[in-house]
Formats: C-alpha cells, structure tokens, sequence
C-alpha cells in the first residue's frame, strides 16, 4: 500500500494513537486503513462412498487437487460462498450440512472453512479455474497432490471421522509455512 | 474507494474479464482491490455459574453490553484474536474452549465467531473500550440492553445448552438487517 484509497495521498507506516499495530495510515486524511484476513470457504461435495476433487487450472498448485473452495464476497453468509465455490469450480449442485472444519492459516492472513455437502446428481463439468473433476473413494484419494494443507486435513478429519460413525466439527491452527 | 493505493490514479467500478461481480479496478496499473467480508471474533467468559459482560465505552452501541470481541487481525489465529480481545477490553485471562458460535451477518460484511472460555481469576478490568464489567448470572442477564444481535444469540445459545447439559457447536445467519 503506498497511496490513500480515499484522497490519494501518500501512506505512512505508523501505530496510530490508542492502537498497538502499525497500520497505514493517510498522511493526508488520516484514514487508518486497517488489513483483515480472509475467508477462504467451500465444501467436500459427497456421493455415495466417494468425495469429489478438482484439478486445479490456476496457480497456486496448478494441476493439484482440492476441494471446491475460494475467498468468500462482501454480501454473502459463509453457506452462500460454499455453494458458488461448488457451482463455480464443478458446476456441481449440492446440498450443504454442517459446517465442517475451520482452519486458521496466520502465516497468510486466511481462515479456512469447508461444509460437509451432498451432491444432488452427477451432472459436474469443470469450471473455468479446473481442469478436471473426479469422484474419489478414500483409497483412491491422491494424498502427495493436494494442493493445500487445509483440504488434506479436513480429507483426513472426514475418513477418520466416517470410520468412527459419527462427524464432528473441528477447528484448529495451521500455524507452520509450507516446506518450499 | 478513489484511488488505487498501489499507484496511486483512480479506480472505476467495473466487472473485470472473468469475473461476475463489480470491482474497483485501477485505470492505470490494472490492479483488482477485492473487498472481502471481516471476521470479528471474541469469547464467552464464565466463572461457575456466571458469564462475564462488557459494558461498552465506543460506538456502536455505546453504554449497551456484549461480550468482549473485535476485528481478527493478520498473522494472528482465530483463537489468538479471541484472547486478545478478551485482554484489551476486559483484561481478562481466560482458557479458550472450543469455537462455539459462528454467525454471518452478510449486510455488514461480517462473520462473528465466539469461543466458550473460563476466566482463569477475578482479576479483570475495564479496558480502553469498555466502562464496566460483571459477572451475570442467566437471569440477571440484561437482555433489552445487549449491544448486539450475534451476541444475544449466542448467549441463548449457552444457556440453553447448558439446561440440556451439553455444548454443541452452532452456525447460523443473521439476514435481515437490525430495525431502526
């Protein structure tokens, strides 16, 4: 951030009087211009005794897979953004249960939420940001391509979880960088 | 939004190539400045059979109670910022339980997130935003004076969880906007 969004001005690095953090703050104006972190939700679209995975068009880790998810809009509930992230990336009609997993990844300013959801037909077609869909049963699932921490690990909450009988939320941190 | 805060000229609203919704996208370096929804996330403190309130000192909602809760910020968890503000606005050490409520609120652009906590010691004090804190049993809670709608819920929520004897995750949308 280098300019004001409001006047135009120059930005300074400061922490403003009363505040703790350093913020951007107008040298103009004085509007504070405050960074949040964002909300990154979808769903893990179920059929029978498989889940449904997408192969990533898009950088970061394209050609990987992951559950159809993205950053959640002004205007929507975290459930709106899990049903366009589904029809968006898999063109795909589900109904949503219950939230599933959050996962805070603070290294990158995101929280992660994945829905559990069932997919009402078979009718899926990549969306523009996929290459392709798959219907994969636990032991099909390719765990050395996932693209994102967060949706293996809500994949292995989810296995574990329907081995057990019984699903349950889960929240929980993500606090390491990835390996490079 | 007026500017682009990375060079500085003036954005338009307008839908980018690919896109579907309206964007302010700079007309000289081309750069897309996404507007997305902010977590606000906090804690319900109790002490044996009591909960710990907040009366508020700023607006919105001057002089009504909540529980203490703010604006997550980067690099923390959501957990980290439920602690946080549980320290700043009633200087309150507490021991988080789990992610109880998470309750969007589309009109504002909000998510509020609630963790179930057990203050550690009586020691608490008002903070910067705050003018007075106490601890209410249910029936002393002051239910025409909460500050705002997701708190009340999630106070409802405890009690009634704790009459059935045991806790449960909640997540829920508040749609319409307050009345006037």
């Amino acid at each position: 951030m280098n300019y004001c969004c409001v006047c135009g001005a120059s930005v300074s690095l400061r922490i403003p009087a009363g505040d703790t953090l350093q913020r951007y703050v107008c040298d103009a104006c004085g509007v504070i211009h405050y960074r949040n972190p964002r909300l990154v939700v979808g769903a893990l679209p179920e059929w029978e005794d498989r889940v449904l995975l997408c192969r990533r068009a898009i950088e970061p880790r394209h050609g990987k897979w992951t559950l159809p998810a993205g950053f959640m809009e002004n205007g929507e509930t975290v459930a709106d953004a899990a049903l366009r992230e589904t029809l968006e990336e898999a063109c795909a009609r589900v109904e949503l249960g219950e939230m599933y997993t959050v996962i805070s990844v603070p290294h990158i300013h995101q929280v992660h939420v994945i829905y559990r959801a069932r997919l009402l037909d078979l009718d899926f077609a990549p969306g523009a940001e996929t290459l392709e869909l798959r219907l994969f049963s636990e032991d099909e699932i390719p765990w050395d391509e996932i693209a994102f921490r967060t949706i293996a690990i809500t994949l292995r909450h989810f296995f574990q979880d329907r081995r057990h009988g019984s699903y349950r939320f889960h929240s929980e941190d993500l606090i390491a960088p990835p390996p490079r």
